[in-house]
């Protein structure tokens, strides 16, 4: 039964911008022939943005529109919020009885998230922050899922999971697989400005950015510095241009790369290949963006569905661990 | 609206002894004035006893029989489960998102607990036994309960309840009254070896306990060593016999204890006089349970009920906090 189930989770803290591309890329391969089951999850950015919670709904709203225009198919996976469950606070306080303080502690993407949070000023030493993975094996174990994509990042939190799984199935009955990492190549695209892509540095560009978004963004991008007239020899391998061009442009990059190092093409006539590629890219999801916010009620009535079937299945599944742990 | 509401719960770890019965007595007092929302505390035993869930249901049966045979009117107040009201966990979840972890590793009775419980042996450095008093707090605040009673050991995670309820209202919106700790006069029952009263120990004296057993017990009391015959001066103070004498037998209590000095009354008759008046005060008790338990079907339709008039307030809570925090 949960053979090909796949959960997977996107946080609504902001727009979505083309840098998640590749991992709702990544999620339509998985949609094909799987059971997927993907959702907003809110309860997520509170761990580590509990004081900023305005405008989180209307987040969520755009995020899933996103997903929409980009394929994720609602007929065919679960697509829901997280806090529409809350069968996953359930356990999630179930899994707190049994999980030890230093598997929290010693989870190695912790202490530096605590210190790089610490030097932007901001203190998330909370309870629930230091509890973000039993939360994360909640949603997953509700499912029964058997398998989760994840970055590099994620793996540690995925081993968790998979000891809560195990330490519950010793503890009671056996009621959860182990969920599987499923290891996706997602290609990290930089920032305009060379830095990591981010909506809080503003050299993000959005996934679905109107065309003068796209020209303006991709115009701001960093090239080689040493570069002055469009004669002098280029190095593609310090431009972000051209780290965009091996991702939109792909088919051209070797005719690209020649021109640019033997001066051939200048900066501002490569950006604008790149500017009009990803336009042409961008300009579908955008179009089905706007369809899809037209239909007053549309997104609502997705995540209503999405709700009520992943409810379904967490409650099947409360159902058995209740019945493993007597109470 | 939540003056006069009164939110008290008790942990379903075993039977009931006559220790229990003061807390009981109190709850009956506020019983009169009061709103009360009185609790089986089932996630609670589960910080400490993960791994001792068998024969939960059938303590929490038991539990809630003697409550009613005591006096407790489930027409007059909200009886119910502590896990039959799912949105306790939801709040517990909200609000471990903004509690400091300093503020639970500082509860003076923490790390006590964490040592006592290594002294036997047992582990429970655990995420939800470090989080008890976040539990404890989504218990009292889901109803907006005005006073909780509390016993001396329990007025640090009041306390904190009290400032979560700041900090909750502070970032978001005043949703919370700060509940007060009603200190009751609680009378603490030695066990009948003279150690802390409890089930473990097996130096209890059952709350529903037949006649054999409250003989049986009295019997075993411990007494003044150094008195070897009747006539030898008895020294009260060291008697548990005496100090049950306090409580149950107040109104003769200088007679007992001129007597007993005196050397005109002997263990025996004094340990007979006091089974004689606990066995009368427990049988009536007894026989309501008797009735109770009796009745097929009558506890648990009570705890249905209390379940349906607890929700039905903690949706109203959870409606305005979610509110407050616009997820």
């Amino acid at each position: 039964m949960t053979k090909g189930r796949i959960l997977s989770g996107m946080r609504s803290t902001g727009r979505l911008h083309i840098g998640h591309l590749s991992v709702l890329e990544n999620w339509l391969e998985l949609q094909k022939e799987n059971q997927c089951f993907f959702f907003a999850a809110d309860w997520h950015a509170l761990t580590t943005a509990f004081d900023q919670t305005a405008g989180i709904k209307e987040n969520i709203k755009e995020m899933i529109a996103a997903w929409l225009a980009v394929g994720i198919d609602p007929e065919k996976s679960v697509v829901f919020v997280q806090s529409d469950v809350p069968e996953t606070a359930e356990l999630h306080l179930l899994f707190s009885m049994f999980t030890p303080l230093g598997w929290l502690e010693r989870v190695p993407t912790y202490k530096d998230q605590v210190q790089q949070f610490q030097e932007q000023g901001k203190d998330i030493m909370t309870y629930g922050f230091l509890g973000y993975p039993v939360l994360m094996s909640a949603d997953i174990l509700l499912y029964r899922a058997g398998g989760v994509p994840v970055g590099e990042d994620q793996v540690p939190h995925l081993e968790l999971c998979r000891e809560l799984a195990r330490r519950f199935n010793h503890l009671y009955r056996p009621v959860f697989p182990e969920p599987k990492a499923l290891l996706a190549q997602v290609s990290v695209l930089p920032g305009v400005d060379g830095r990591k892509m981010s909506k809080s540095y503003a050299n993000d560009i959005g996934l679905v950015a109107e065309p003068e978004e796209v020209y303006r963004q991709v115009n701001a991008m960093v090239t080689d510095p040493a570069r002055i007239r469009k004669t002098d020899p280029g190095h593609p391998e310090v431009c972000v241009v051209h780290k965009y061009h091996g991702i939109y442009t792909r088919e051209r990059l070797a005719e690209i790369e020649a021109d640019c190092r033997g001066g051939r093409i200048g900066c501002v006539a490569c950006k604008k290949l790149l500017a009009g590629g990803l336009d042409a890219m961008l300009g579908p999801i955008r179009e089905r963006r706007r369809e899809i916010m037209a239909r007053l009620g549309y997104v609502e009535e997705v995540l209503r569905e999405g709700a009520r079937r992943a409810r379904e299945e967490a409650q099947k599944t409360m159902a058995l661990v209740r019945e493993a742990m007597q109470i």
